[in-house]
């Protein structure tokens, strides 16, 4: 237990007790199962992308995450319409880069909403993040491909750059502000088998950062809990339908005192980093 | 037991021996969740909502659900031009105000719908109710934060002044068409806890409507159907990964006997009304 | 035991080893569980539908997957610009037309996507299949109403004149490309209580498709791996929300040997079909 541990734990009874209101500007795929999420761990979710609504929405919310995973030019301008919003209120902007480096259309979005929407925190995979830093990467779809021993070094530099925190997912997830960076661990391998657990990561440090004025330490609670939370669905099922339904209930059933004893989040030392870290991508 | 009891049994069987379509423009958050409850119940359900295809289809329906969770303009524009045939061919329209009263965009299509799409039903929670007899009531986002012990009696003047029925989901649940007012127990707190329940009762309302010519019967009975359906849930499920998939399997093991002995419906006379009922929002 | 049931073995394992790329366009009703269908059987799944998007994303793919269940206007251009890509580049291009024969919309696009979009694979039930051959036949939404004892003639037929392979789902299965017949048992009553089951059967069709240059193998493969998840699911679960869960874990655990044992496809001489087939509609 360390530090961070402890912060996870307060952060989860601070969302318990003030269900804070999560605007999301997501992907078809994954709206019900995020929204799910949102509600099994104690947040309140809504999910409004007009235009025209978006502005008023965020003014409400305690964070805003954006979510690029089926991309068209309305939501394109809600986006960036609700993020310069959330951004003069000073709320906390969560961006995850679904497919970034796949198409050049998302990895110009994903770069335009950093640019323009106030992001103070990323959550993609290896290949995600490294394609904000280099256009190019070839990605391949959803699934990352770029195997980085060194990607926490890059994701803390970029996260330097462009003035975020950043958090890598995979195996191994990797959370830095270009200052600080930790490892957390935890999951399981059937997350992969179910689709948008990345993008309910995302959603998940959404709650979190709603609570929490700190976007890395808010990134460091939220995967560490939603890696609990995946540890303890792997021991109820064995096949990705009831895995997803036990993922579910676990975000609901986790308690700030489990959640304090048993995440793993070490805080490493930037130079160790990519030493450390082998294979991120999925 | 009462009539509205045996109403509610009788309206069961009919959609289980009819499968009635249920045309249902909605949000794409509860689309497939929606689905899969209508099917489970009996009913038949189609999402469409191209403009140039609701006409169409809503001729082949026996009721059209609108449903404002995630609005944009061509939706509003699909939503009054099926509410507008559905009117004149006299099929029943019900609609959920999601988020009414939350943001401006939200209230006034509610309000834009009830005026020109011949709105025979309206099912939301206490303050999206609330929300149409009065903008601005501030309510903070899809969840009610009003505590309105009269909203019973509210809802029962918005009915007779809007000239539909009304019904208010919580706790405890209210219908009312301005003349008769009735009470329904059942349900779970879990269904709080699991994203689109309260959209999911409106369509399954839209399932009663289309086989029960009156709106106040039709929605005590979806309501009476769907509180045990969620207390029966609740009996297997602790978490709401689990209880979301036990009440779909609820809405399928459900008999109309079972439903006649054990709902909970009691008519209230209009002047008992504001006393019994409490707090209505979730 | 027959050739096609080797093939099919042999289908699931390349599936396996190679987690090929499904690129969807699909509607907003099952857009999760399809993504979630893909991955539990193997597959890399991906939804894109921007029109300045969709060539990008379906050059990577090893097949796409067009489905008209919820229409409007630029997804349509989507379908179409991404076909004509898929086409150009020997991609194999599934389509499920939704609802064909309902309105007029879904009617007229399934023939233009056909007409356009290089489809190689259609697979529909009785009601839609039918539709494209002859508009007007009344199909009843979603749900098919014609009995057709002669549907597999008249698709064996259809498919001689589009040019393509065609599986029609139901009770029993037929996949014809107007030379080969095959008949496919399996699946399981409750797959019709679960809305995308027909939807997920096109998904997995263009998964194996994606490893099988022969449409109709690729299809009798998928509809014989599908049917026979789906009688696994049944045999675990008994109402539609458990049923769900279940199907989604037997795509997973169900192996190449099982699908080589126990799946059941049959060849047809073509002047046999009509007799053996009895009601293919649901």
């Amino acid at each position: 237990m360390n530090d961070l541990a402890l912060k996870a734990a307060e952060n989860l009874s601070r969302i318990r007790e003030s269900n804070p209101l999560v605007h999301n500007i997501t992907n078809y795929v994954v709206m019900n199962y995020t929204a799910n999420a949102l509600l099994s761990l104690g947040a309140s979710p809504v999910m409004a992308h007009a235009e025209n609504e978006v502005e008023e929405m965020v003014s409400f919310a305690g964070a805003l995450v954006l979510n690029i995973g089926t991309l068209s030019d309305p939501w394109i301008r809600a986006m960036i319409t609700a993020g310069a919003r959330a951004r003069a209120m000073g709320t906390p902007v969560i961006l995850d880069p679904v497919g970034s480096g796949a198409t050049t259309l998302r990895t110009r979005t994903a770069t335009r909403i950093i640019r323009e929407a106030g992001v103070t925190l990323i959550r993609g995979n290896a290949s995600e993040i490294l394609s904000l830093q280099q256009e190019g990467s070839g990605t391949r779809g959803v699934d990352a491909v770029d195997t980085v021993a060194d990607a926490a070094n890059m994701a803390s530099d970029l996260a330097t750059e462009l003035g975020v925190t950043i958090a890598i997912t995979g195996p191994e997830d990797i959370v830095t502000d270009g200052t600080r960076t930790a490892r957390i661990l935890g999951g399981h391998p059937l997350m992969a088998k179910v689709t948008g657990t990345g993008c309910t990561a995302t959603a998940i440090a959404g709650a979190f950062a709603a609570v929490d004025p700190d976007p890395f330490t808010a990134a460091c609670s939220a995967l560490a809990f939603f890696g609990l939370a995946g540890q303890r669905a792997g021991e109820q099922a064995s096949a990705p339908g009831s895995f997803m339904i036990a993922l579910l209930d676990a975000l609901y059933t986790l308690t700030p005192e489990e959640l304090k004893s048993e995440c793993h989040i070490d805080v490493l030392p930037p130079a160790e980093t990519a030493g450390e870290t082998g294979k991120l991508s999925r």
